[in-house]
């Protein structure tokens, strides 16, 4: 077994602290990554603190997982010592049933196996995230990374980007499209950049107006601050798609009004309530409201190796581990432009 | 202008009652049908007591309407005297904008002159519907009808049947589809007939245990009683596409959690009360919650095309007008197999 160093929560009130553990020996089709950087995603806080319900402890969070291949097993074919990996939301599924099958891994019927605060798919082994020093991975569940130069921005592309790259590709953003981003924070600033690249026109709808610049600089071409639905109404009717990537309580009922028919808005953030949706909102203009959850492997190398092509990182602000705290807490305030990455070095 | 006998309601609390009003004369245009059977759809009863707001008096409700081509102007090219036309949900719209351009006047952007209940595009003539002995509509909102044999049954096709139609179509409800129609009332039963007729295996979930040999006969596969989430569990995942058309208060995510990955619901019905729409039911493989508001005039005409190659009528009860009161309360109650038709004859 290889020895790990991590950090860890207790328990759902418990800060987290220095853990050691165990991964498993490098089998003939998994890789070592030793981990370089590790983002933190609002889910890290949801799960640490069991606001989900179910979490399992001692919990080491991160999937947003980038490092050097530092061993590789007898029959790995993607990954030669020396590459650049990475580790997003899973590491492993059935690899039989239909979803994985048509390349929708994070929806196996038999429950993938989550990064962290899951097991593996013997359901007996926990499985630890990225707030640590290694991982062993199955090829398979591995990404390629082919940039090197940024790879804290890249880490955040494993959960953040490809939530958004998902379902803006599924809705064919692009040319000739009006695209709205609901929220401007690690989600929603994946989200102007990918839609900004690829050809749409793109309005950020935020609480702050402190964010105009912001948006302007990460490619927005339009800023509406979100008030009352009146203050909406000129917009009703005007946009081709809306990724809403709030995760607090809002009304979805005014942005539905603001798509086209035959439109579409999404959902990526979860907030704790249900949302309250009028059958009116949906059947004026023949509207669609959805749902996106990350994306399965190949997807996600796609949306790595679309990033590379467009130049395309998350903009981010580098912590050692030792500021976990502190960097959960400001998260919360959504006080980071955009994404909190751990330097693994500081481990 | 034409004298013209109707029953129409005097206010949210009065009953309808015979009323005599003027058509306008017959437009070059424009073709004069007479009235030979108009159905009852839930929303006339909505409509007549003012439960959506801003209802206009007098009321004559009525768009399933069917009749006889007794008039047509210098202009009209569609139809000539003597041949069968319906009219639905509306009589026109501004003919200009990209709704009206695309084919769905229905979603017109200047808001399409509603059969009833509202005004002709002057913004200022009030409309009367179909409970009444004749209509003057301009030739490119009033429906060709093939087949002469079941007037009575057609009717209801032009409300209900195009409702349940369209977004059937438009998620590609077909061979090695499982679908499901939520609720067995009047646009229920047409959903069934349909989506069976298109291939799809069908499966429908109600309240009412007695309704399961009707849904056989009507077409279904399969026959689900709704009760708690538990129960509906072992079908979780398994469905392509499900047909809401409740119009009471209801769980939506209960349903959402059938639907395979990338699957959709659509809403059809109108509860009062938005629902409660979980971001998890939605996310969790991909799934989609859409609406559907009835569809074009070249849609609509498809429909009727279809329903006549495919021998598809509706169930209908036929009443007298007189008998309109009773009929209202029985379609409160669900008492009906499965739409009241008026037999104009009765005025």
């Amino acid at each position: 077994m290889l020895k790990t160093r991590g950090y860890a929560a207790d328990s759902p009130v418990s800060n987290l602290k220095p853990f050691n553990f165990e991964r498993r020996e490098v089998g003939a089709r998994d890789i070592l990554i030793e981990i370089q950087f590790c983002g933190i995603c609002h889910s890290d806080i949801h799960q640490v603190r069991d606001e989900w319900g179910g979490s399992i402890y001692p919990m080491v969070p991160g999937h947003e997982i980038v490092g050097r291949v530092a061993q590789v097993g007898a029959d790995v074919k993607k990954f030669k010592e020396g590459d650049f990996a990475g580790v997003g939301c899973f590491v492993d599924s059935c690899r039989k049933c239909e979803n994985c099958a048509d390349g929708f891994e994070q929806f196996c019927l038999k429950q993938a196996a989550q990064t962290y605060n899951s097991t593996e798919m013997d359901r007996k082994t926990p499985t630890f995230g990225g707030y640590s020093s290694q991982i062993v991975v199955d090829e398979n569940y591995a990404l390629k990374i082919s940039d090197e130069e940024n790879l804290a921005g890249i880490a955040p592309l494993l959960c953040a980007g490809i939530t958004t790259y998902s379902p803006l590709k599924r809705f064919n953003a692009g040319k000739g499209q009006k695209v709205g981003i609901v929220g401007l924070g690690g989600l929603g600033h994946m989200g102007v950049k990918l839609a900004a690249s690829m050809g749409a026109e793109v309005t950020v709808f935020s609480h702050s107006p402190s964010k105009k610049e912001d948006a302007r600089k990460l490619g927005a071409h339009n800023f509406v601050i979100t008030k009352s639905p009146e203050d909406m109404s000129p917009l009703a009717g005007k946009y081709d798609f809306i990724l809403d990537t709030v995760s607090a309580e809002h009304d979805l009922n005014m942005y539905l009004n603001l798509l086209k028919r035959g439109g579409a808005m999404v959902l990526v953030g979860v907030p704790e309530k249900a949302a309250e949706v009028s059958a009116f909102s949906l059947i004026v203009n023949n509207r669609t409201l959805a749902g996106s959850g990350i994306g399965g492997i190949a997807e996600t190398q796609e949306m790595l190796d679309y990033c590379a092509e467009h130049n395309i990182t998350s903009d981010v602000e580098v912590i050692p581990i030792q500021k976990i705290d502190e960097a959960y807490e400001r998260t919360l305030k959504s006080d980071v432009r955009y994404r909190f990455v751990i330097d693994m070095k500081s481990l």
